[in-house]
């Protein structure tokens, strides 16, 4: 790979202590940062780049979403979530082939990398087609193949199958992949089957990504069933003994809050979601006030109808100051960790995330010279409450441009725009004729 | 004026029945649409314009800001409101000159129309300077200048002073201004002021635009020294016998809620400035369902920190079904009209708004063929969830083209960004040194 030199960029570091280099360049070599503000006297760029009046700051990571979920953007709105599911999602997902998990998330990494986002967390099906994707267009990803239940659905996979999916992509594409177990949830997957997973899980070194505690008539049940909040349970069946990602955890009360810290276990917050559907608000302050890492994740396109992490940045704060009456809380450069750093380490990428020396070069370019964004008396403002996804000029994952002013160039816009159209049309027809008789 | 005709654009009207036309026409003659859909046998374009695969709706109406305030974008961040307004913004306002108010105004109207706003309505001062941004631009707006107290203040004016600006803008511009008094609030006017200001209004037949019921402290002290809430004192003082804009009314009561719906006031919310600062959740859907006409506002950039009418909208959703648990509020279109036809209303333009024959023909071309506004299942939810500014590819206020291919017509963007550069320059270099001593 060329060693590169990006030079007179205001770097946004978010380092520990959220440092702004003002005029600095960044030192790249075989894809990871050898240099931030200082660069070694013997290193020779093979490229130079010169970025004066603009912004470089680590690139977003989307730590939970169902990239593939692009089908189903603006399908099902202002319906309640049981209703959202039910009568629209699994209607349309039971129509669900590879060819539109293909199409699906490379329609969501356009999206997502115009908006600056440079890694993600997948919870879906047919992941294999979401390895292609994320291989082709350069991201980073974390691959979670969702299973529903103890055996093999028409969608999902047996644990068997889940092993050898995580052992052919955990650690492939130089390391741009990660891989582990999906099971959906407390509430959908049976008590037998989580704890044969959270086995396996510790035995093979595999991570686990999960959805629990999303509403509180779900913490009732499992408070019914087990005499146990979704989080003590899922503590007490083993999921937490290795790295892995809980998806919204709104309803933890003190005690879960205790096992998520003490575990280590990282939450994901979906801002968009958890408003748009009214589930409640996750207890963040507190989170962070325990040591919890907490990321954002935009969830998938049918649920929050976009993939824009600038906007989740935005509205965890938001939500946070409307429910508590505080407008101090999250201040500063705090959605931008939650949004970066927080999400590379949420990920499993642990030299990912702020920009320092030995971590991977994922980056992104911000133009903030729109007239929208002056004058900058903060920057770190500026980038929370202005930017947008039209703003981010360049973006780089370990090393390597996949947008350059604005033009992608590890994937092809119209092609995928192509399958894409002939993917959902197939779909939409086959779940028609699947549901004819059903509607009559 | 030349007579247009726009084709084949997906007509999104928002009049009454939402309707929606497929390969459409509209007509405009003289700055209003005189065919919808239907045109005249006898319309005579002078210019067309194909706009196969483009969106036009109606542009958007800022119903409260102080558009100056670009100048405090960022300046005072997570900060509670009292200290925020205390600490940093009335300082940098006692530095203020007509200077800085006119170039301010511009930027954020290159912001507005950037972001497909076609009209604003604007508090602050020195306003001479903002109406003369307005001619300028081409937009459309409803002036109030703001006045603190019964006496001429440094930066505000007098009654018969007001009187005369009034008389000077009101419907000046062929009709696309409108002026009115600008009382800041019960909490910063005196009683006798406000008594004063009503009995001038109704006699001269003058709308009123204030702000009140901002946060439960200010009803408290209303409710301590009136035995009244502010929407009481207002209606008692005689404040709602014109038309009259109420800015936030966050903390209003059951009582409140029939006058203001009595009264015909328009409610303008804020939805940013009340999240972000905490400062409490308004009665939206009650208010709907009263039949009071609710509008959107961005407030100043010194508080919402951006001036863009698209996140208002979802902002006004998200706010509300947050606070509720209630994913079914403020569904479809609802927000499109609050942003669109409502906030038309609010400003006092009665034939702006919906895209109907008669109407003035404000709207914009929304193109929506990017990736992240694919697909579209429901092109109302794909509007309101997927569209940022950068996909407002024209504006047109009154039959003027302000935008065209996201090129300003009207307004010389780097000629403002320097004016405003360096106006800001003045009035950092003024408070600073005006307040050295102050902080020493």
């Amino acid at each position: 790979m060329p060693k590169l030199l990006l030079e007179h960029a205001t770097v946004v570091t978010l380092n520990e202590e959220d440092e702004i280099l003002p005029d600095a360049s960044l030192a790249i070599d075989d894809g990871t940062l050898v240099g931030v503000g200082h660069i070694p006297e013997d290193f020779m760029a093979d490229e130079r780049y010169d970025l004066a009046g603009l912004v470089v700051m680590p690139g977003l990571y989307n730590a939970h979403t169902h990239a593939a979920m692009t089908f189903a953007r603006g399908y099902a709105e202002d319906l309640p979530l049981d209703r959202w599911f039910n009568e629209r999602i699994w209607r349309l997902e039971s129509a669900l082939s590879a060819d539109m998990v293909y199409w699906g998330t490379l329609l969501a990494i356009i999206e997502m990398i115009r908006g600056g986002v440079v890694g993600f967390a997948d919870h879906y099906f047919y992941m294999h087609e979401v390895a292609k994707a994320v291989q082709e267009s350069g991201m980073r990803a974390n691959l979670a193949w969702a299973v529903f239940g103890s055996e093999a659905q028409e969608v999902g996979i047996s644990i068997p199958e889940t092993i050898s999916f995580v052992k052919q992509y955990d650690g492939a594409a130089s390391g741009r992949l990660r891989a582990l177990f999906g099971p959906h949830s407390p509430y959908q997957c049976p008590d037998t089957f989580l704890a044969r997973t959270a086995a396996v899980a510790v035995r093979e070194n595999i991570g686990i990504h999960i959805h629990a505690a999303e509403t509180a008539e779900q913490v009732q049940t499992s408070l019914d069933t087990y005499d146990m909040s979704p989080i003590e349970f899922l503590a007490h069946r083993g999921l937490f003994e290795t790295h892995t990602l809980v998806a919204h955890a709104i309803h933890a009360n003190d005690v879960d809050l205790a096992i998520l810290a003490n575990k280590r276990v990282n939450v994901v917050v979906c801002p968009s979601t958890h408003m748009k559907y009214g589930m409640g608000v996750a207890r963040v302050p507190e989170m962070v006030a325990s040591g919890i890492n907490v990321a954002l994740g935009t969830d998938g396109a049918g649920s929050n109808t976009a993939l824009n992490m600038w906007r989740e940045m935005r509205l965890a704060v938001l939500m946070q100051r409307q429910a508590h009456g505080d407008a101090e809380l999250l201040p500063g450069c705090a959605p931008l960790h939650m949004a970066g750093p927080h999400g590379a380490q949420a990920l499993n990428f642990h030299s990912s995330g702020a920009l320092i020396p030995d971590n991977t070069a994922d980056l992104i370019v911000v133009d903030t010279s729109a007239p929208h964004f002056a004058p900058t008396h903060n920057l770190a403002a500026s980038l929370v409450w202005c930017t947008e996804p039209a703003d981010v000029r360049d973006v780089m994952v370990a090393g390597t441009w996949l947008m350059r002013d604005r033009n992608l160039l590890t994937v092809d816009e119209s092609r995928v725009v192509k399958g894409f159209t002939a993917a959902l049309e197939s779909m939409l027809a086959a779940q028609q004729s699947q549901f004819r008789h059903y509607d009559d």
